[in-house]
This record gives C-alpha cells, sequence and structure tokens, in this order.
C-alpha cells in the first residue's frame, strides 16, 4: 500500500483520507495538535510542530510521498523534504509561489493572465500613495496566512488606513494592496494537473461570500458557454503558470461586461469543490490523489444536471450534540458532511451539504432547507 | 459525536466507517487480530477474542451503541453487552434466529414465505433419509459460519455423504440439508430497516457466482416488474420476520416459471449491495448507520440507469503493489474500492469495482474492463 503523508489534519484531510481508503492509500497526519479529525483516522498521527526536525524525519520515514490539506506550511520546510528525496505534491517552487498572495499574483499576472491591479506595500504611506493610484475602496491583505477572510480588510477612504494596518500586520510583514473589483459574480473552478502536465478542469461554478465566508456553491454556474470557457481557460492557465500538480481552487471574478479576471488560488482540495463528492464523476479528493500519486487522472464531468453546496457554520459555542443532523437527514436528495469537529463556535466551518437536483432552484431549495435544520 | 462500536474490521466494517466519518460517527472496532482493514482507521482499536470478558468490558466503554459487520459473533455475547445496557443492532434476538442458517429458514418458514424444502440433519443416515425424502442432489451446509462457499457441499448422490459429511463438521454439530432448486437467476435485494420497524428496499439485483463467490452483481436485474415486485416484498417480510434493525442482504432463487424463494439472509451490509455507493442516492453503508442510530433512512433509488459491480479476486499470492490499480485508473466511469488488506492470495476478495452506465451491458463491459486490468 501507498503511504500518503498529509501535512494538515482538518476537514480536507480528512476527505482526502475518505477517498484514499478506497484506492488503498493509507494516509500519514502530520497536524500540529493531537486527535484532529483526519489524525483520528490514522494510527500514523504525527503531533506536533512542522518545523520540528525530529519529527519531519519521522513524518520522512513514515512516508512515501507528501501532499498537503493546506498552504501554511513554509515551502522551505517543503524544500527540505524533496532535497532528502521525499516527492511532494505540490511541490516546494509550486508553494513559494501561491502561498505568499504578493508572488501569486505577480506569478499570474507574469503569465499574461488578467489580474486586478496590486501592489506591494510596506508601510501606511505606501498605501496612501497605492490609493492615490487604484481609488479608494481598496483591499489590503496579509500576504500569507489568511483564510475565510481573516487577512482581509476594505479600505473605503484615508481613515480607515492605520487601524487595519495595525490589525494585518505584526509589525514586520509587507502587505498587498488591491484595486476593487467591481464583479456581478464570483466563479471557481477546481483544477487537477497530474505530474507530467495533463490537466482537467471541474466545471465553472458560482461561489456566494458571506462574511467572507464561502456560504454556497452552485454548480454549474449559470453563465454564458463563453464565460464559462474563458473562465476555465484561465483557471487551467493559472494552475500551469505555478507548476501545481494535484488538485487547485481556482477563484475568479466575473465582471458585467463578461470579462474574467483572476481573483486567488489555493493549491490544495477547496471548499468550492467539495459539491464533487456525489455530483461528479470522481471527486476532488480521488483527482488529487490519482494526480500525486501519478496514476492516470479521472473524469470531472457533471453526474447531474445541478448541485449546491450550503457549509454549515457553528451557530454557537460548545460541544456537537449527537442528534446535530437527525432532523436534517428528513431532506430528500442531500449529502450531509460533517467534518469531525468536536467543538462547534459560532461561524466556524463544521461541515457542508451538498443536494443534487433536476434545477439549481430545486437543488439550492433542498441545501438551505438541509442547513437550516442543521443543528450545531 | 457517537461512537459506534463494530464487532470486526473486514472490509465492510471499513466502508461503513467510510461512510459513518461523513455522518460525525466514530467507529470503535473490535476484531480478532491487529491491523485490519478498519482497525487501521481509528485509534480506537480493540484486538482480541471476542469472548474474552475484560475485552468486552472495554469496548462497551468507549462505543454508544454497537452493530456487527458479520454474523460469527455469538448471539448471546450481544445478549450480554445488550443486558448492561448497550444498544446494539441488529440485535441479539435477530442474530440468533439468522446467525443459524437452520433457525433461519425454520422462521421464514413460519413466517409463510417460500423457502426450499429444508431438513436438520444429525448423522449421515439422517442424511439418506432426508434424500429418499427430497431426491438428489442435495445441498449439505454447516448451520453456522459458512461464507463464499466455504461450509457449503452439493451432493449427487449416496457415495458423496460421507466424504462431505467429515469436511463439514466437526463432530458435534448437526447440518442443515437443502433440496436443490433448479433456478433460472440469483437475485438479491438490501433492506434497511429502522428501529421503529420502517424499512425501505433497494432496486432487485442479479448476481452471479463463479466458484460459490460473489462475481458479479447487475443492477437493476432485467426482471419483469411483478418478479421484482414479489422479490421486494419477500424480502422486506424476511427482515421483519426475524426482526431487523439495519441493513440486511436477502439472497433469492428466481425460477423459470417466475416463482421467487427466499435462499438467505445476511444481517449486515453484502456484498450485493456494494454498487449502492455510486448508484443510489444512499448507500447500504449510510442507511445502516441511519437505521441502527435511530435516524431517518434515506432514498434506496438508483441515481444511474444501470450499474454492474465486479469482486477483485486476488490472482496470486503476495503483497499487494503499489500499482494494483494503475492500469484499471484509466477506465472511464468505474469507481474502484480496494479493502486495504495487505497480503493477496488466490481467490481472496481484494475489493471491487462498479461502473456506471446507460445500459446493463455498458456498465458491465466496463467493469469486467477494470476488473482484467487490476493487477492483485
Amino acid at each position: 500500500m501507498i503511504r500518503l503523508g498529509i501535512f494538515g489534519g482538518g476537514q480536507l484531510a480528512q476527505m482526502l483520507t475518505q477517498a484514499a481508503i478506497s484506492l488503498g492509500v493509507e494516509t500519514v497526519i502530520f497536524e500540529r495538535s493531537a486527535d484532529s479529525p483526519a489524525g483520528r483516522l490514522t494510527q500514523a498521527e504525527i503531533v506536533g510542530a512542522w518545523e520540528d526536525p525530529t519529527l519531519l524525519d519521522l513524518f520522512a520515514s513514515r512516508c512515501d510521498l507528501a501532499t498537503l490539506e493546506n498552504e501554511f506550511v513554509d515551502a522551505t520546510i517543503l524544500a527540505g523534504l524533496e532535497a532528502r528525496g521525499l516527492p511532494i505534491y505540490p511541490g516546494a517552487l509550486t508553494l513559494a509561489m501561491v502561498q505568499d498572495k504578493f508572488f501569486q499574483k505577480e506569478r499570474i499576472a507574469a503569465a499574461g493572465l488578467r489580474v486586478p491591479a496590486f501592489r506591494r506595500v510596506s508601510t501606511p504611506d505606501d498605501l496612501l500613495s497605492v490609493a492615490d493610484d487604484l481609488g479608494w475602496p481598496l483591499l489590503l491583505k496579509t500576504r500569507r496566512n489568511g483564510y475565510d477572510g481573516y487577512g482581509n480588510v476594505t479600505l473605503h477612504g484615508p481613515s480607515d488606513v492605520l487601524p487595519a494596518w495595525k490589525r494585518l500586520t505584526c509589525g514586520d510583514s509587507s502587505l498587498l494592496a488591491e484595486a476593487f473589483v467591481p464583479f456581478s459574480r464570483e466563479l471557481a473552478v477546481m483544477v487537477v494537473r497530474g505530474r507530467t502536465g495533463e490537466a482537467r478542469a471541474y466545471p465553472v461554478v458560482e461561489t456566494v461570500q458571506r462574511h467572507h465566508i464561502c456560504h454556497l456553491v452552485r454548480a454549474p454556474a449559470a453563465i454564458p458557454a463563453n464565460v464559462a470557457a474563458e473562465a476555465t481557460a484561465l483557471a487551467l492557465a493559472a494552475v500551469e503558470a505555478v507548476g501545481g500538480v494535484g488538485i487547485f481552487g481556482v477563484e475568479l471574478f466575473a465582471l458585467d461586461n463578461g470579462q474574467i479576471l483572476f481573483n486567488e488560488m489555493a493549491p490544495r482540495p477547496h471548499n468550492s469543490g467539495h459539491y464533487t463528492i456525489e455530483a461528479c464523476v470522481a471527486s476532488q479528493f480521488e483527482n488529487h490523489l490519482r494526480a500525486v500519486i501519478g496514476w492516470p487522472l479521472a473524469s470531472t464531468d457533471l453526474r447531474t444536471p445541478a448541485a449546491v453546496m450550503v457549509n454549515l457554520l457553528g451557530q454557537r459555542a460548545g460541544p456537537v450534540g449527537p442528534d446535530a443532523l437527525r432532523a436534517a437527514l428528513d431532506v430528500p436528495d442531500t449529502h450531509l458532511h460533517l467534518y469531525g469537529k468536536r467543538e462547534s463556535r459560532v461561524g466556524r466551518k463544521m461541515g457542508h451539504v451538498t443536494a443534487l437536483g433536476a434545477t439549481l432552484a430545486e437543488a439550492e431549495s433542498l441545501a438551505l432547507r438541509a442547513a437550516d435544520l442543521v443543528d450545531i
């Protein structure tokens, strides 16, 4: 059996493990704390800091190859493991380009792909002069370690600059400033790319955010075919531009005029691709495994006319009760997924639900009904 | 989170665990040997004899409820756990009726359902007088612990009696003799039944055996609607007759005249139901979890016009190589499942493949092609 190491033990590693089981792949989970959702699913759980050389030795000795479920592991750690012969996908070079949002945008722009105007800013004064150039509102982002809106602030004028600067910097890092894009929709495309460069895109989906967290995903997006084709081409090109191997989530802006802009990418399974578990021939998780192992990629086609995924966010603080799902399990044609987090918090991603239907409206109605009935 | 104990850690417990993860259910695996396919997926693995009182105490203390992946655990063990308050489904009474094939057939016949003629036989002489009554050929079966043809012999005449008797008895147990049924097809129906008696049947499938092991399952069976309705009704009635809670596999004989006879039932997920993972709205594993936990049952409907499952049997003795599946992964619309067994043996069930298609012929061709390409 192939032993696949994963940096991270959260829900993405959990769903990757579920897919790995069927393919005869054992996962080794390296997470900072014990009893993580995926760590609990293996007796090969390694607990501690990813920087710890002893633990890295142990990890390397237990794996035939490795991957990651988030982009927070430092690329230099991957480079060190690669240097001693452990294959890691996506690789250190790709991760270095992607995990810093400024480098990521530079790379995508250099590949000739359309991105919003962006600047590196090192001081609040820098930012004010960027605002003279790009105008207000302006997005200010940490370059690394942001997720679900953590690490992002929208600035509406000069008086927003100092509070946002203090909130986002730890004093020593530069930030990323981006022109605000008046998008009509947010789109996303999951792209899987193999070791030898063969790539497949999943259908273009529409994502709806609420309070900076993905609330809902509609698959396929209700957009004209030429817009979908442009979004797909941009996503494939973006993953190729960073030499990505494995599954990548590419987030895009669609403008009123049909133009598509690159927003950002994640070098891993992505929330906007969870619908693929039930809705597509092969899930994003199965295709990630195939890609990183070097096996043939599987079809990314939809198996249903429409699918809608809704995230299940924590409604209160406290332990997850045994009957959190009971009422929701009565809604037909819906597929519930909990992430094995023992404690809920308001707004925490606790799971998701995917509903399938003959139309997006039908699937969305079922998914929202089930999500409303979850008690978590 | 709910903690579900499972007696057994093989492929059925593995696939049950895969389904349990999504529903926020943790599994506790109690298996006779370490490193079982499902035991490997939990840090709550209990290894040893099911009869060991200390281990049973430990098991009971770690679970909120329990179930089983095979019918070889003695019903008195379940009864002991039930007496101390651990809910177990299917329960001890059901298991006692089902795990002994003679009691099982008595019960089904008593419920007014059609079964082949059968007799309990305690000596070879008994068997010869049963043969005078039922004629040759005659099936001789162990009453307990048979699977995949182990425990079954077909007798063609008096000279077969003594060798078969020696092979099947350990000296102290009576056997089951059954009239041979000249069936035209073997059918199977998965039935899920909840704690309060609500029940749903999956589509009737045709099973094809090879060397007494399930080789192939066609879903749905290509049979007239009235025959399917009779098979479904018989399967539902059989599970009700034993007070079953959870998923049950009911195997049936179809005669040339359209008549349906009960063959036998398994009080657990069943090989003939593996196709449900990709082909149905909810899999046999998800519905088993819902039933035993007391949650609403999910739809048993097909999501595809046709599905065919082919078992992947070991082709040689030796360890499973990392690329056992590689060539087969190139066949479209097929879903491969390995069972995490480290060692292959000729004829051992190592996994299965399910192909979906617009027709049974299309699905069967894909499934057989993939199965041929597996190298295990």
